[in-house]
């Protein structure tokens, strides 16, 4: 047999939609930086103070007792059990066997856009968001069609708000998905109970799937619950029933100091379940059984760590905000939910460029907003999670010292 | 606005090809052992050896030391050299720069499927095969073709083989991914370096992409290499240019005892790695840096732990293998790679029947062939991988004793 001859020098790639991806604008500014180490990074999603010695602790004995075996794609039912219980002192119980443990929160999003995602089918998208949660959707074939939050250009102290109205407009019997982030990565905004209600309430008429990214829930600073009651933002679990579409995303990540450790799970309608766990098999099989040992260790120290760990951001929150609303040119609202600060510079357009530009000359590291879509064009995203809340006054003096006052 | 009330009742569901994928009939027959400790399990791929400890001790001493955060997302450097320089010892080198560092053998599999394939293409997979390269396929919206190897019907102890003509007249430039795991799982069929030229210069005149699922490389029993070499089964890094249409997929799994880790690896061109670095982050962002710690001292454990973990192998090998071939109405071929007999019982046509009447009526637990697609239906996989080759012997008892011999 013969075929046309590949033309010579064609380079081999990944398919269209995969290629056009955009890289992390993120690890560009990052990259940026590479080889210096007087640069104070503020540009990643995570603390800079490492897992609590128990939880590690706890890893580490599952390792010596050779726990080094396949497990179930589920998750250990002690793991999934120790989720259930916790998740019940949040919100309205959710039976362990509704539970699916998973490597990372994004590798929950993953599997529930595979779950869920036709080639072709439309996927709505609140933005500016991570970035990760619309590429997910494009790379299972979606068309995604993003809703912008407003920021009043004049106001842009007042915060992220979203357009109820516009939104349930947007979401017709062709939309397959909508994918929701609140607490909201980079923005801080957060969806109050009543929205969640009136978006439950649409999508369960038009047969949509909410599949809501909650890693920020217990990283909340709004109206509080009943006194007493641990910190939670308002969640879809409050409302929803066990069939209704909706998919919730957890992590470990930010409320235990465990970013590096990729384990999450997500909240599923029973129906779901044993589509999930396919799926999990063919992604990644399972988490590692150590790596879980340190959940249950986690879950296990409870609120004492979460209040720790979300008191400390609160510390952070308050200690920065302040500092960069009172910074001439800067435009910033007080956020009241996640561990960022999103704000503008007067007469800065590029926030791609603007944060090379304080990396070079200021030694401070900031994510772009543009990383989080063009909607996020014109802003930074300072991470403020930091063991030491002098890190960020000491960020905000190169700030001004970058931004020339 | 008023959408049309979903009918009553009507229960979540995933998309229909997710729903649609074959659960696993592995876990079907183990499944029915739950609850039952007097089971003698050789259904998974895995040794019931664990990981060895100085690998261990190095993911534990990552913990103490707090490396509990983000990493890269193709992998820490020096695991990436680590891996360069260990493959390099046994095919010509292949630069860190094209290994990617992933969440397990079957996590690079799929991000290699979510790299190349766009809904409708074209997928041929040489069959029977590890149910999960194709249900990954398949998730992506492929349409996989299966190529069936041959076993003679009054001749299977002469194993399987591969018709090279014909499966090189099924590839033609519609196909966009060529699918080969060799050494197989579940045949223990090998490729030879012959047929892998062959497919790579047939492949590169059809611009076809080959994932190679090259993880069982180090457990290969067929002609040796040159004398004192480590050995490896014929490989396509030993044929391939870098800038070939060409993905070889590894692990920690098989070969460093390591199956619960979820560690693996590929080769790629060096066009493809951007993208590959983008669906990693996408999918698990990084494998866990104290995960990484413990491959890299894997790797310095080195040919001295390969050959271990290989020998003892082929020590289960040459245990398990004259038994079953001396038992009546069992037909079997010797494998030349991999860790599984593959075998038929004269009169058995139904292997899922067989394996469960096997675990209900004789403590024997066997993978059914028809759980590596219908090609495999009236087999049975016995994975040989035992810390005790007495195991083994123990499993041909309650094997005989199950068909009444």
């Amino acid at each position: 047999m013969t075929f046309p001859t590949p033309a010579p020098g064609r380079v081999p790639r990944a398919r269209d939609s995969v290629e056009g991806l955009p890289g992390s604008r993120i690890r560009e500014v990052a990259n940026a930086a590479l080889g210096r180490d007087d640069v104070l990074p503020f540009w990643f999603g995570e603390s800079d103070e490492p897992t609590p010695a128990p939880v590690r602790e706890a890893a580490a004995a599952s390792l010596a007792a050779g726990e080094t075996f396949y497990s179930h794609n589920l998750g250990l039912p002690a793991l999934r059990e120790a989720i259930a219980a916790y998740m019940a002192g949040l919100h309205p119980a959710v039976g362990a066997e509704r539970i699916a443990v998973t490597s990372g929160g994004v590798n929950a999003l993953m599997v529930a856009m595979q779950a869920l995602v036709d080639p072709g089918d439309e996927v709505v998208a609140v933005v500016p968001l991570w970035p990760n949660l619309t590429a997910q959707a494009q790379i299972l074939g979606a068309r995604v069609r993003r809703f912008a939050l407003r920021s009043d250009s004049d106001r842009p102290q007042d915060g992220w708000r979203l357009d109820l109205d516009g939104l349930l407009a947007a979401i017709t019997p062709a939309t397959r998905v909508l994918l929701l982030n609140a607490p909201n990565n980079p923005t801080g905004w957060t969806l109050d109970a009543q929205q969640q209600a009136a978006l439950l309430a649409h999508c369960r008429a038009t047969g949509t799937w909410i599949v809501a990214d909650e890693v920020y829930e217990r990283v909340y600073f709004g109206p509080g619950r009943a006194v007493g009651a641990p910190v939670a933002a308002p969640s879809f679990l409050d409302l929803g029933a066990p069939d209704d579409r909706l998919v919730v995303v957890h992590s470990f990540s930010k409320s235990f100091l465990m970013t590096g450790w990729r384990l999450g799970w997500m909240v599923l309608p029973p129906a779901l379940v044993p589509a999930v766990g396919k799926l999990l098999e063919f992604n990644t099989s399972c988490a590692p059984v150590f790596v879980q040992r340190a959940g249950i260790a986690a879950l296990g120290l409870g609120e004492a760590l979460v209040a720790e760990v979300t008191g400390r951001l609160r510390l952070c929150r308050d200690t920065l905000l302040p500092l960069l609303a009172a910074t001439p040119r800067v435009q910033v609202a007080t956020p009241a939910g996640g561990m960022y600060a999103f704000f503008r510079v007067d007469g800065e357009a590029d926030s791609l460029a603007l944060a090379k530009r304080l990396v070079a000359e200021a030694g401070l590291g900031l994510a772009p907003g543009v990383a989080f879509g063009d909607e996020g064009e014109g802003w930074l995203r300072w991470c403020f999670a930091s063991r030491d809340p002098a890190r960020l006054e000491e960020g905000v003096r190169r700030l001004r010292a970058g931004l020339g006052l």
